[in-house]
């Protein structure tokens, strides 16, 4: 697609500035920070800043110029005007659990932090619907919409701490996204401002709103094209019951063969998670879940609804199972063995922390039927790079988290536990699958996008990104690569993700269009 | 917001070709449709082109340079290609019901019709999707997915006739998205090309899709953005039961204030329309659907689902319309009877037309809870304007069409009738509402738009059409005016659609963030 030239605008400033240069910038963000925030919503001393130089992703590490912590909304919208008109990069940054680095600060730029703005502002039991602030944690959305038997849907692993604002910029998932949707499918509504400071509106307590329909793409956006600080998500009523499933096979393939049976038979369960042998032995012995030791890999299938429909979906979700090689069956008989089941899959990251100094979480997506063959790849792959790998993940929207177990004292591992992730991201590609399931790309998968993307797919994004940002002042650096970026990323060596020739060949295989 | 300033290029050509200059234009360009299609499906002689030189708006009239037909999805490509080599406008037309001039033809443009690619790919019964092209009809969806027990839920009036691709590019609703969502809330995935005739591709068979979430921007676009040529569309099962519940009222506004209370009981009806007493006299006329010609309003409500579910939900919903005043409540008791009552609803437009030579068709969005102010509004225009208004509409969404009354054969009736229709969608904005519920903006409501967005807004708008088509070559002069058309709009005398200061006033009282 030919392409507005301006977008070469969205780059953000290239020549870093020396250590004088830094100091007297700081001192004049700051300035113009403390004519709309007060003293105590301004950060910029060393010691008060480096809480906030990373996220999840803990290998990139960044002080910003500044971190302002805004108390209300019209605060949100005075730092985003004080910093346009300065033109300082912005970094909104929610509960910082981001898996991508996507709340990584800028060095010469200001960390918004909502952590502030933790408002409930009104649940509507009978539109089931609930107006929160960004800063608000997922699960205290489900916490307080309990009393009136409702609950909010999309649940990240980390929805004790993370908030619905970084949910909305990374377009969060969880266990049970299969059946209800990710985060995009459960927001209605966002209020926010634009990086000049202007009231941003996108979506509406109604069916449909006025104009383009921009709420969809603002989700999942990462924080480029605005700032959002009033979210309005749907809630839905609690299922009566929910029974667990737990299936063994003997092998990684028939396991993942069995998840597409599942979903080819019509069934969409609440939940469908695999976890193969390696996993189960570190979670078991954490936490003594039940699982079956001597199965290859393990499936956790979740079934609610009324008692009605939960009894009739779990025999026709046995009954595929069967037939698709199971081992053994064991069904929840009580809420306490359902929430044991669970316990081992809920744990399983802390479990990979116990039995390996470091890990790599990837965050790969295939589609369902290609899963066999990408866990007998990862299977080779552990023999290639020399590093063993455990498997925990989404299996029913075809989720992959591959755990790559490596010694970061070891250089040299830290560097083999990159490329065997990249082999990763680039086999999930050739399958017709995706770099990024729910993690997003932040500055963790930027090279990988110039293999998921061609320029011009890439020059479209950006030309996007700059209708709503032209100096491209938000989050620059993440999400979307440059052009340039890419271009390097190709020339580079076998362990980079430059796109092989062999992955050459395999795309032009794929089915296009 | 501060804009990208290339928005400017989006601009057509603004100096029309004189008679010469035309003909040496249609020649080129003809000759170079023929280069990438067949002779039978490239149109350009005036008895050829005649039929397509309007849509279902049919005051606005012209005749394009040519009109290609393309045969396959390459050709469309192939078409745009080459209309983007000579900087050709083009407009693409699906099957021409559209009702706010969204397929007008350019005076210097190609018209595209999609009309041929009328394939239905496949009915995936499980997935419960179905694939099409872009000229099926929307109701040969469901015929074809009836087989499975299946349907596809949008239904619009012209559902008969009007295709899924013309579906996409107005966003379209019907009586049942009340329940079951617009266009946008049932489309999975759409391929298509750019104006370059680059492959498009946006969404996915899957919950989510890599990259930026543009699928809900493009749906309701008009035309603006792309040519979609292969739609794939959510499928429902067909509901076991559905029963029609007829609600009299003696005042208007007190049917509008039930329908608010309905949906406030936390009620979801899978229909919800109302007709008032004009309508209904000359619905019964035509039709005999057993009105109650005595009522101001009769509502009629469906109920669908399980027998259980329906039982229940008729009960909850007589017991909110005796609370709200109804006069009188019939239930149908039989399918016949069921389609008896939503006859004279389905009728109402050529019943219409029965009693007026002329009527302007009227598509303004209200909250629910504004109903009743708005029907009274439209009691004192009829007054002012001297003209009778009839009303039918999708009263559960808040979407309204007034249907103004006049004769043509008098121009001072047309321009009563425009002014009328104008002051109605300047109210429907102060109430909080929006110009167009399903319809389009087209070229019918360029001048409501200058209304309903600010320059800023409109601006946001221009530079997203930009990111897809830099050169403003797809249906140009459509949904989106120019900032200097709505400079004009707001200097024009009263009957055109500025903004008075009454008007301002009212929008300066509205709740806002």
């Amino acid at each position: 697609m030919q392409m507005d030239t301006s977008v070469t605008s969205a780059t953000p400033p290239a020549v870093p500035l020396d250590a004088t240069q830094r100091a007297a910038r700081q001192q004049e963000v700051v300035a113009a920070l403390l004519k709309v925030l007060p003293a105590r919503s301004v950060l910029w001393r060393d010691e008060a800043v480096t809480p906030f130089e990373c996220d999840g992703l803990t290998a990139y590490r960044q002080r910003p110029l500044a971190v302002a912590l805004p108390e209300t909304h019209e605060q949100v919208g005075a730092v985003l005007a004080a910093c346009h008109a300065l033109q300082v990069p912005v970094v909104a940054r929610g509960a910082g659990t981001g898996l991508s680095g996507g709340a990584l600060p800028h060095a010469e730029g200001v960390t918004l932090s909502l952590a502030r703005l933790t408002r409930i502002v009104r649940i509507d039991p009978l539109a089931r619907t609930a107006v929160v602030e960004c800063g608000v944690r997922n699960l205290a959305i489900s916490e307080a919409a309990a009393q009136h038997g409702l609950y909010y849907a999309p649940d990240p692993s980390s929805q004790i701490a993370c908030s619905i604002g970084g949910n909305v910029a990374e377009n969060a998932g969880g266990v049970h996204c299969l059946k209800y949707g990710l985060t995009v499918h459960n927001v209605l509504r966002i209020r926010g401002f634009t990086i000049e400071g202007e009231v941003l509106e996108l979506g509406s307590g109604a069916l449909d709103s006025p104009g383009l329909d921009l709420l969809a793409a603002f989700i999942g956006s990462e924080g480029l094209l605005g700032v959002a600080t009033e979210i309005t998500v749907r809630l839905l009523p609690k299922p009566q019951v929910a029974r667990c499933l737990l299936a063994s096979f003997d092998d990684i393939g028939k396991a993942g063969d069995a998840v597409a049976a599942i979903i080819g038979a019509g069934l969409i369960p609440a939940g469908l998670e695999m976890m193969d042998r390696p996993m189960t032995v570190a979670v078991e012995d954490f936490v003594h879940a039940g699982y079956d030791l001597s199965a290859a890999a393990i499936l956790l299938v979740e079934s609610d609804g009324s008692p009605e429909e939960v009894e009739e979906e779990i025999a026709r979700l046995a009954a595929v199972l069967q037939t698709a090689g199971a081992t053994r069956l064991d069904v929840s008989e009580s809420e306490a063995q359902r929430l044991r089941f669970w316990s081992g899959r809920k744990n399983a990251f802390p479990a990979t922390g116990r039995i390996s100094p470091d890990y790599l979480c990837m965050d790969a997506s295939i589609p369902r039927k290609q899963l066999a063959t990408m866990l007998h790849a990862i299977e080779g792959m552990q023999q290639t790079h020399g590093l063993r790998c455990v498997n925990v993940f989404h299996a029913g929207d075809g989720n992959m988290h591959p755990l790559i177990l490596f010694n970061a004292n070891e250089p040299d591992q830290l560097k083999r536990a990159e490329a065997f992730g990249n082999e990763i991201l680039r086999t999930a590609v050739s399958l017709g699958g995706s770099i990024t399931g729910e993690h997003g790309v932040g500055v963790e998968k930027l090279d990988a996008m110039c293999v998921q993307f061609t320029d011009s797919e890439r020059q479209q994004m950006l030309a996007f990104k700059a209708a709503f940002d032209p100096q491209g002042l938000l989050n620059p650096g993440k999400a979307i690569p440059m052009l340039s970026r890419c271009g390097e990323t190709r020339q580079a060596p076998g362990g980079a993700m430059g796109r092989t020739p062999a992955l050459e060949a395999a795309l032009k295989d794929l089915p296009r269009y």
